[in-house]
């Protein structure tokens, strides 16, 4: 059996939006996963800016059926499944390989912090060894920010060393691009895919031998980040860099999850858009008349963007 | 329906055993907790230093089924129900009520980070409303070195203004004493109970109008924490409190969950014990020689402790 074949290019953690009873809205997922779709954008559904953190297991293997059954591409998908506990882990891992997705985006168990590398070791080998699929395709989600619990150089050199076919690559969220660089110069040459965790980074990383990126903003602004990953060797890059970062600061100068979600909601017409699960509360009125304001004065918009 | 009566005293975040595969080991698990009753402590069954978050849902419930069909008494059992969704909180929360537990110890959601009293205040008061049973006594979980998450004084303030009869009181482990104290003040003449997260600040806490103290080494000398409660008005009680301090700073210099895991293993003469799950992992040899030379130094025991 030989390794499959590993995603490259731009992936968005698929906002999940919630019906006014809180429940997840499968309707309006699967069609902002076909909007993402079009615009070239792959499906990193389950991430921490899709609130999956604040979904049940069912919560999220529900939806992923239903994204699955709407004909969307298992090829193009790569869902987060890494939870506290071991078994809930596996459960989602093992459902997210036999829908044949792309691979899984694996946040290390995140609750008891300061853990050794051995024990992360002994947690991701123990899922590698229970799941026992060759078309498992890791990808490590380093995001010390949000986890407190990070994904070491030393850790990943142990495991790729035992489990080469299936750590697959990196989710780099650090926002630290020494840490980027590091991952790059020590593994993507053997065939691991290093993504940034914002298109911040994208275009450096692809100069240095990386995948492509994994970003939040990707729900938002889809086209113009797919761009510069398609034009990264093209003299526009640089530019098309510049263009991205612009829309990316207006972003992240508010709460990230309720700013994109209030944009989809704003740009749609569709206010049932508006609604994030606590622990998260959705922008004030006055952060949203902001938000709209300097959005407009970049010249953002969602082309082809529909209400329900 | 009048306000259930609140539980006082001194409980145990009870260790959870594992099976060679790292399943729960319900029978060791039934047997640890019957010694911790017979030692006049309570029950916090799924907390922190019983490894909860890394067992799933169905194994906390399951484990709970045990314990209750073993004829344990619910009234002394304050299991954790916080989960970092809102569905799963739910769930094992109702759960716990329907089983006539004494009370719940609820973890915030501790994923996302930097979160506001509002959206913290929203989930709260989300799972009140779901669970809707005036026998459900929520005890706050405040432990900001672990979850991240604090659960500070002007969010109690306003879960206490709202549901009086759920918000039953808080387990403070910040190790902080003047944050021990200002809950104090500012809740317990209210019927709020405080419980330190550790028997050293046992005697303090009760001097100052607490309900007694919710704590990992309880596990492993309960008789003589629970003397410390039972004599706190003799003339007894600081020499009391200075003998349970000194085992607790022996096993403070070590990881706390495995070093227990390896002190009721070693004195129950049953080595199955001696097992954690990822991303714990059990001490080393050195360790655990260590440990045992500086407990047999203090005079250590662990009376009526049995192998199975």
């Amino acid at each position: 059996m030989s390794i499959p074949h590993r995603m490259t290019g731009v992936l968005s953690p698929v906002l999940t939006p919630f019906k006014s009873d809180l429940s997840p809205d499968a309707d309006r997922f699967v069609r902002h996963c076909n909007w993402l779709l079009e615009n070239q954008v792959g499906l990193a559904v389950f991430g921490t800016n899709s609130e999956a953190n604040s979904l049940s297991s069912e919560e999220r293997m529900d939806l992923l059926d239903r994204l699955v059954a709407s004909g969307a591409n298992p090829r193009m998908m790569m869902p987060g499944t890494g939870c506290c506990s071991l078994p809930e882990t596996v459960k989602l891992t093992r459902h997210a390989v036999n829908h044949g997705c792309a691979g899984v985006l694996m946040l290390p168990p995140f609750y008891y912090k300061n853990c050794s590398d051995e024990g992360l070791y002994r947690h991701y080998s123990e899922v590698i060894q229970r799941i026992a699929d060759p078309r498992l395709q890791i990808y490590l989600y380093h995001i010390p920010p949000v986890a407190q619990v990070p994904i070491t150089l030393g850790l990943i050199e142990r495991l790729l060393k035992v489990y080469p076919a299936s750590i697959a690559g990196i989710k780099d969220s650090s926002g630290d691009w020494e840490n980027t660089k590091s991952l790059l110069s020590s593994f993507a040459a053997a065939g691991f895919h290093v993504f940034a965790g914002s298109e911040t980074f994208l275009l450096d990383t692809l100069r240095h031998g990386g995948a492509g990126c994994i970003s939040a903003t990707a729900n938002v602004n889809p086209k113009k980040i797919f761009q510069v990953f398609a034009q990264w060797k093209s003299d526009q890059a640089d530019a098309l860099q510049r263009g991205v970062d612009v829309t990316r600061k207006v972003f992240q100068s508010f709460p990230m999850i309720p700013a994109m979600k209030y944009a989809v909601s704003h740009w749609s017409g569709d206010p049932a858009w508006n609604k994030v699960r606590p622990p998260l509360v959705e922008l004030t009125d006055e952060q949203q008349s902001s938000l709209l304001a300097n959005l407009r004065a970049s010249g953002f918009e969602m082309p082809g963007l529909k209400a329900m």
